[in-house]
Parts: C-alpha cells; sequence; structure tokens
C-alpha cells in the first residue's frame, strides 16, 4: 500500500494542549469533561487500514459504491463496530447503522456518521474521517465506561459519492428513477443497494421518522480549502448550499468567418462571452458566500472560419438562500436581455437542476462552537459548498456539520490529507458536541 | 430533379439593355464591343442542367470532388468544350483544361475559370457559374467568328472545396502531405486525383510557368451578401485575403464550483470571454474591413460544477494586408497579457495556419472596373473574405476576379441562387474584361 508521509504537527497538539489545560469548568452553562479525549494514533491508523480496501489494476483508490473494495471496507467497519458493542445491521437502503443503548430509551436518538464510499482515484479522507471519528467517539466513551442519557446511533451512508443515495433511501427521498440509473461500479443504484445487501423491495422500511432523532452531526474535511488557507482549526457549519443550474442557449445566425463583415454579423460566442462576464459581475458584486460558476460551453457548428450561430454553456448558482439564488439570477436574466438586444442575439435559459438549501441547526452550531472554545481551538463559521449525506438527514433532522482543514483544500483526490492533529481536534469537538446534546 | 423557381428581374435586365445602348464607344482607350453579349438563357439551363450530377442518398447536392457526380459532371462538361471546339485535355493534378488558339502564338494566355465540384448539400452557383461564364465567353467568340490575338485557355481546377489542391498542383505548391489527406469523398487526394484521370505519379508535369499567362480571371459569387443588400450589380475584387489562425489556450485552475470562493478562484473561462470580447474589440476598432472570428471553443473538465481550469478556442484573423493582420494579433497579444495579469490566468497563443492574402493585379481591376462602367452597370472594390482558385493562380499570374451577388449572402447551401439578369451582367464584365486584355 502507497501510504503518504505521515506529518505530526507538534506546535498544534502543543497548543490544544495548553488550552485543555485552561478552559476547564470556565464556561457558564457548559462543561468541558477534561478527562474525554480522542486517540488521535487510532483514528489515523484506522484511515490508513481502511485504504487499503479498493484499488483498481493501478493500485489507485477505487473504493467506489457497491464495488468489491466497497464492499469489504464496510465489512471491515462492521467489524469494528461490533468489537465497540454497537448493535450492528444494515438498512434497505444499504446504510450501516450501529446503535447503542441510552440510559432513557424513550428520549431521541443522537446519531452521527459519514460514508466510506469514495470517487475513483478519490483520497482517503473524504468522508472515511468522518465515518472513523464517529466511531472514535464510541471508542472513548467505552473507555470511560459512559453510557449516555440519549441512545446514540452511527450511520455510515451508502453511496453518498454517487448522488447521496443512501441518505435519500433514509429519509424517504430516493426515487424510482434513481434505481434505475447507472452507477460508477457498472451496476444500477438497484442492483448495487443488494450487492451491499440492502433490500430493494423494502424500500420503505429504512425511512427513518421525523421525531425519531434529537440530533444528526457529521464531520467532514472542508473541501474549499478555506481553513487551510486562514489556519483555522474547526468549521461550525450553517448550512449546506441549495444548487440551482441552467442550460443557456445565445442564438445568432451561422454565417462565413471571411465573407461577413464584423457589423453584420450576430455572433453567438460573442453574446455568450458577455453574458458569462455578467454572471461573474453579478455573482460577485453581492455581498456574501454566493458562488456561480460557467464551467461548460460549446460554439456551433464550432470550426475557426464559421461566425457561431449557436452557443450552449451551463451555468450554476449556489448559496445558503434560496432567494438569493432567485434574485441573482433574475438580475443575470435583465442583463442577457440587454446583451441580446443589443447583439442581435436571443437567450434561453433552460433550468435542469433546482436542489435546495439545508440549514443547519441553530442549537446545534452553538454547541460546535462552544466545544471548540471550550478546547481553545480557532473556529469559522462557514456554509458547506459541496453536497453531503447532512443536507439529506436535515429534512428529518435537526442537522450540524463540523470541518476540519483538508490541506490545500484539496479533495476528490489522491493527494487529499488532513493532519492527524486537526484530526483529533475536530473529533474531540464532535465527542464535546455529542456530550452537549447528551446533556439537554 | 428539384428546380428552385427561377426569377426573371425583367427590371434590371431593361436597364442594362438601355445602358449598352448609350455606352458605346464613349470612353477613351476602351471601346465596348456592342456586338458582343453572353446568351443569359443558355448560362442559367447549363446551371440547371450541371445540377443533375451528383445527388446524395436523400437527392441533395453531392458533387464533391472524385466521387461519381463530379466524375460524371466533369465529362458533360468536357463534352461542351470540345463542342465548343476547345482542345481539352486534364493534367496530372486532374484540372481540366480547355484550349483556344489565338492569332499571335507568341502571345501569352489569357485563362479564366473556376472548378465544378461542391461542398455536400451545396449550392448550384458556387464555381459552377464561373466555369460555365466561362465558356459562354468561348461560344460567343465562336458565334461571332473572333479569334483573339492571345491565346485562351478555360481552367476548370479539381477539388477546390477540398482545399484548392487543382490549383495548387497547378502552381507547384501540392505537398507529399496533402497527398495523404482524406478527402469528402472517401479517398485521399492521391486516390481521388487518379479517379478523375490525373496522374500523381508526374505531378510536376502540370505545374505552370510563371511566363505563361497574361491574366487568370474568375467570376466568383459572392459570398458574403454586400452586393446583394446594397444592390450592386459586380464586386471588383482587390484581393483574396490572408487567414491566420491560432489556438488559443487560457490556463487557470480547475476547483470544486461549490466550495472556492469567487476572489479564489482562477477561472480559465473568465478570462477566455474577456479575451473573446478584447478580440472583437481590437478587429472592429480599426477602419478597414478586416474580420476576425471565434468561431470554436472547449471548456476543461467540461462540467457544470467545476471551475474550469483551461479553456482552448480558436481564433481566426482575415484582411488582405499581412501587416495588419500582424498588428491586430500583436495588439490581441497585449489585451491577453493584460487579462492573464488580472486574473491570475496564463494565456498562450499556437499558430495553426498562415495564409498570404493574394492581391489581385491593378490592371485587370482597372479593366474589370472599365468594363462594368461601359455596361453601365454599378460595381464596388471589394475584398474576397473566402478563398478561391484565385488565391494560388495569383502566385504564378496576374489575377483578376469579378463577383455577382448571391441572393441574401448564403453559399454552401442548397438556397445558393444567383439571379439571371446578375449572371449575364457579370458574364458579359468578364467577356468584355477578356477582350480588353486581348486589345493590351
Amino acid at each position: 500500500m502507497k501510504r503518504r508521509t505521515f506529518i505530526k504537527n507538534s506546535s498544534l497538539t502543543a497548543l490544544s494542549v495548553t488550552a485543555f489545560g485552561i478552559v476547564d469548568s470556565r464556561s457558564e452553562g457548559f462543561t468541558l469533561n477534561q478527562k474525554l479525549r480522542v486517540n488521535e494514533d487510532r483514528i489515523e491508523n484506522r484511515i490508513f487500514e481502511l485504504a487499503k480496501y479498493g484499488r483498481d489494476e493501478n493500485g489507485r483508490g477505487y473504493r467506489v459504491a457497491y464495488s468489491k473494495g466497497d464492499i469489504e471496507g464496510r465489512a471491515w467497519f462492521m467489524q469494528l463496530m461490533e468489537n465497540a458493542g454497537l448493535e450492528v445491521s444494515i438498512d434497505s437502503g444499504g446504510n450501516i447503522l450501529g446503535k447503542r443503548k441510552g440510559k432513557n430509551p424513550s428520549l431521541k436518538t443522537i446519531a452521527f456518521g459519514s460514508h466510506i464510499d469514495m470517487v475513483p482515484d478519490g483520497g482517503d479522507y473524504d468522508g472515511t474521517l468522518g465515518s472513523l471519528v464517529a466511531l472514535e467517539v464510541i471508542e472513548v466513551l467505552n473507555e470511560n465506561k459512559i453510557v449516555t442519557d440519549h441512545p446514540l446511533e452511527i450511520i455510515i451512508f451508502s453511496n453518498e459519492e454517487g448522488g447521496t443515495f443512501g441518505s435519500k433511501a433514509l429519509v424517504g427521498k430516493l426515487t424510482t428513477d434513481n434505481l434505475k440509473l447507472m452507477s460508477q461500479s457498472g451496476l444500477t443504484i438497484a442492483e448495487g443497494i443488494k450487492a451491499i445487501s440492502g433490500d430493494t423491495h423494502n424500500l420503505t422500511s429504512c425511512i427513518r421518522n421525523k421525531e425519531e432523532f434529537l440530533a444528526f452531526v457529521e464531520l467532514h474535511i472542508e473541501q474549499g480549502g478555506i481553513l487551510d488557507k486562514e489556519n483555522i482549526r474547526v468549521g461550525v457549519v450553517e448550512g449546506i448550499v441549495g444548487i440551482d443550474e441552467w442550460d443557456v442557449t445565445v442564438e445568432g445566425f451561422a454565417n462565413h468567418a471571411g465573407t461577413t463583415p464584423m457589423n453584420l454579423r450576430k455572433d453567438a460566442m460573442l453574446s455568450a462571452a458577455k453574458l458569462i462576464i455578467a454572471c461573474n459581475e453579478v455573482i460577485s458584486s453581492h455581498k456574501g458566500k454566493q458562488v456561480g460558476t460557467v464551467g461548460k460551453i460549446s460554439a456551433q457548428p464550432g470550426a475557426y472560419n464559421v461566425v457561431p450561430g449557436k452557443a450552449v454553456f451551463g451555468l450554476e448558482i449556489r448559496d445558503l438562500s434560496q432567494d438569493k439564488i432567485r434574485t441573482l439570477f433574475q438580475e443575470i436574466e435583465k442583463r442577457a436581455a440587454a446583451i441580446a438586444a443589443e447583439d442581435g442575439t436571443t437567450i434561453t435559459f433552460n433550468q435542469i437542476l433546482n436542489m435546495s438549501p439545508a440549514l443547519s441547526n441553530k442549537a446545534i452550531q452553538d454547541k460546535i462552537v462552544q466545544s471548540a472554545k471550550e478546547l481553545g481551538l480557532t473556529y469559522k463559521n462557514m456554509q458547506s459548498g459541496a453536497g453531503h449525506d447532512s443536507q439529506q438527514m436535515a429534512t428529518i433532522a435537526p442537522m450540524g456539520m463540523i470541518f476540519v482543514p483538508s490541506v490545500g483544500g484539496i479533495s476528490h483526490s489522491p493527494k487529499e490529507f488532513t493532519k492527524a492533529a486537526d484530526i483529533a481536534n475536530g473529533a474531540n469537538v464532535l465527542l464535546q458536541t455529542i456530550m452537549a446534546l447528551d446533556r439537554e
């Protein structure tokens, strides 16, 4: 197995330890349990252990959902869960559930977890980290002989990377169309769910009740590079952005590039270029964290010597507020109308995706902030620009997410890396957040 | 055979006839031969006759070079040339030559002609018209029992549409690389030349001498729509533009479209859009007839949800002056450097085509102008934005081109159409220009 060099950031660890000594029992209404600390080495060793499962013929990471590596990795993970005394099962959607009884069975469940499937040639931290850190919380409770008041549950969702299909199943949003889709593994989603011991004949049985959970909390690497760049240890996720996508079609008139004078042209590419800049101006001119992207384009007929009669490009806007996305889009529509009028072209927008934002629960955010503060860790409120299982879970449970830095913001790449000290810091925040939720 | 409605523009014809009556023997040093007039109906009927040769399985025009239709059309044309008393041959490059002796064999040859191959689903006038009008000149001389002082020669070039390969062969510019190229017919250029009775083993034998021609004159439809739009009967071509083409590569940094803040992006597509507009501004801001086009583009990796790390587009600039093309390109390079610096991207230009302009001979232009004036026809000096066999011929002979209007400027389309009156006007200009050249 190819393993990257392990970088132990001793100064950061020292800082955390010092902080632990200072902050105990300092704040009002929130007491840091000084004894409870995660085992940094155990988590990191398990990252490297799990990375052994799933390799393609060239030795690259290939634990894509439903593949041999995914199935073997899940078996390894379930064994660890059983070793930790959890009651382990696979629901009909293929999600791995690990339950731990609380003192009071009438209380709602505190759930946490992530996923262990990966994109082809992906990294060892996306999803994996949140899954192993969830297990670490259980290990620490076991070692300290702590039984929480609330029942606890680890959820390892199936096929997150393909489109959060496991969490969709769990919240009742998996469609029959989804089941027919071809997954990266070469199996359809339906075939894949069966391959990992799910049961597509009883997909309603895995749907969880809205009253069942006190919270769902997910720890994940931050894929935008903001924490790493700003040297901040913990991201407190305010929500997962909504995503709207459009195909934008500009129509002009195709003509001979040699014989058509500049002033007689209706050049679709030129209008498209103006609109691409206008999109960027509209998105960038508003305050906030919204992003907008033109990621694909074609000019038609697409020859050096033909004035393009048509240009089609993809426009995507993401923000935590659906209203803001709508406002931005309306501004872009106005700019498009002006460009079309000026150039004698026509511009049409065809929406192809409308994914609603998922807001984090404010009380859970507060507990994450408080945990970070008590642990002496720098933190930052931020949004998640990427989709996660938490987005689905937010539809049935109060949701919270904890981000830890990913070096260079690199993700979906073999270069994905999070320092062990940052893993431990984030894991301790998750642990303390769960404990704080239990004290409610 | 599908034939379009024949529109006889009687007012235009009447105007021309009136003009003929007025202008005879009016000007100094240039005497219009009032008896010599082309036969409008004969030319147009032959257009429709030739259009019968070459159809694809769906009945669309398909007289592409080296195809069955091309071979049959050429045979039909050669028969007409023989009927007109020409000494007909096919040179080793597959060009059809039709020679008519002059009174003085020591004088240089006056050559004229065009091509009869077409693009797939093309029209019946591009090339065909110039070829049949050239033959009409001979018919009129025969009918009027005129023998010119200079030898005359009709040249029907092979495979103009594929890349002026016949005229390249005739001027000695056909390369061995050219011979290996696959043509539209499914044959390589070498195989195609053999299929039309050329001789690829003796390609030097078709190369003509620089001292051989007094002039080469080609009549062609004007493919830019300028004559039609401005209601002008004759275009006096000042030259065929040079064409420079580049692949322009913009490199930024590919990133997640959801997690990468707007101010941390190096969006290659955005820089490309700015540069496309800059190209248009540079080209349009200079006086003159230069044109510049971005006709193809791609963004990479090319997904809605990835900030493009790379964008590649095609840039083409055409003008009669190579210096002007160079100046425009240097301005574009400066704009590119400024955009790259502003956006943190890199922009590189890779030239893939550098075709020199071909200037028309000034004395021939004057004779075309004088002929149009004497015939009472409106005319306009203009450049050819499209390539023609005349571009190659200009390298070995004084060259001139006569344009006639194409309705709507439409070309390379079944809708290509030139009114019979405009055909006759242009043909009479060609006839009188040949006669004027002979009087030198």
